[in-house]
């Protein structure tokens, strides 16, 4: 029996120890990096960076193969969060239980910690030393992946969708392209990174962008069922904000309980696009019931 | 005898056409595409992708082996630039002749602009098919070298000391330093990215970096110049706004007549480092010239 747990448990202190050594020292005197290690390194899920790593092993790569893609993939995620917690944009005060980065540093470090962030990802993709593995042409492939994913076709057409969205009520088909967008393109580009990294072929590749679309999708529709009956505490940030917003949710769209066995049906579906793997792709497996199921 | 005027122009056309083919549709529906579009193709001297294009020629390369890095370059100048303008930093309204980015859109919409822009710099430097020359390896360089350079231990960093001398009186040292960073690590990464992608050795990139080093300080003694005595019709900005802001200068520290002197070394000591170099580095030594004489 596969125990997911302790998985998830060793990937994240993986992650966390290469974050840590590629982004600065602890002690930096170095204000602009205190500020992106405040972000980078605190208590976070680490889904992207998982699934990049179980892409990678579930075609038959090694960890080692993505772990710098991984990193790559969390530095992105978190400088969206800190530039989406901007007065400018969301101007949200409370993150992953702390002060949001522009409370706690200011706002144009936050800015700037976002964009080195950003940039950092960018720089250790294209690192030679401390990366096994990957020749150079896959890897500007993942990196045009990534960069995609994360640019104005992709993550930030998304999150100018959702900042054009508040106080409207969006169908189906616009809810699902704007989370496709601003959620789902970095989700889909984490396992096409682990996937490209760990030397799969066009038709595996195919099967886990498929597999990620649906967990990214069923993600976004926990997430909304979290912001109304979660608890704030195991979350470290406020509930009913989406609702205080007029945010358009998949609970307001479909109700509560439209909006869980919809969640299901996508897993479902990320399962179904995976069938044929074999026992290598049990992490991806076991990571769509805990989006399912989990509590924050 | 070289016709610098001549020269300059026909890279900006070539470098404009990129940029513009790159970056979108001219009739993009995408609020986020209007927003990057209007300040990518927003007259510019277009410097550091003229300076990579150039640096590429002097070691015997082509202009198609560095145009990419050269709009990439460009793509990040011009994200520092939206970014800086906003009202958490500089909080400029006049940009190149036009209304800054954040008053022309929004401040949500131009912060998600300079995201974009800095994002697709590195998806553009992944591109495979547009391409022509420069093989995996090398390209990883140029995308190495461009992330450091525009990061926490480049320009951004020069963005933080700038930001905290406000106010301060800087001493040559630290004012070296703060615009070795700000705006010479990008100067540099310009000339290094042409001269790795028209593939010189050690010896001669080192050459360059020297050059572009000392032109990199040139450029912002002569900016600081013009924002004493420039014409603000002709550069398209207001002048006096460093003296406003009590913001460290090359003017303040050591006197307009000192200045003039202090660039002039400067740009004696660029044209000493690419003395070996042969005829195709001219452009190199008339781009020396005109830092020192730009009327904006």
């Amino acid at each position: 029996m596969f125990d997911l747990k302790r998985y998830l448990a060793e990937k994240r202190r993986t992650v966390n120890a290469a974050l840590d050594r590629l982004c600065g020292e602890a002690d930096s005197p170095f204000r602009i990096v205190q500020a992106m290690r405040y972000s980078l390194l605190a208590e976070g899920k680490r889904l992207r960076p998982i699934l990049c790593i179980a892409a990678a092993e579930a075609v038959g790569g090694g960890e080692t193969h993505a772990l710098i893609p991984a990193c790559a993939l969390e530095m992105i995620h978190t400088y969206s969060l800190i530039h989406d917690d901007l007065p400018a944009m969301d101007n949200d005060d409370l993150r992953r239980g702390r002060p949001t980065n522009h409370i706690q540093f200011d706002e144009a470090t936050a800015l700037l910690a976002g964009d080195a962030l950003l940039t950092m990802a960018f720089e250790v993709l294209a690192e030679g030393a401390e990366q096994e593995g990957p020749d150079p042409t896959r890897r500007l492939k993942v990196i045009r992946e990534i960069a995609v994913a994360a640019g104005c076709k992709g993550m930030i057409e998304g999150q100018m969708r959702d900042l054009a969205a508040e106080g409207l009520v969006l169908d189906a088909t616009s809810l699902e392209a704007m989370h496709s967008l601003k959620t789902g393109a970095l989700i889909r580009a984490s396992v096409a990174a682990g996937a490209i990294s760990g030397g799969a072929d066009a038709d595996r590749i195919n099967a886990l962008l498929h597999y990620a679309d649906r967990i990214g999708l069923a993600f976004q529709v926990t997430d909304d069922l979290l912001n109304v009956e979660g608890d704030p505490l195991v979350m470290g940030k406020a509930v009913g904000t989406d609702r205080n917003r007029g945010k358009s949710t998949y609970p307001a769209l479909m109700g509560l309980e439209g909006s869980r066995r919809f969640s299901h049906e996508l897993i479902q579906e990320a399962l179904a696009a995976i069938s044929q793997f074999d026992d290598r792709s049990e992490p991806l497996r076991a990571i769509a019931g805990y989006i399912l199921h989990r509590k924050r």
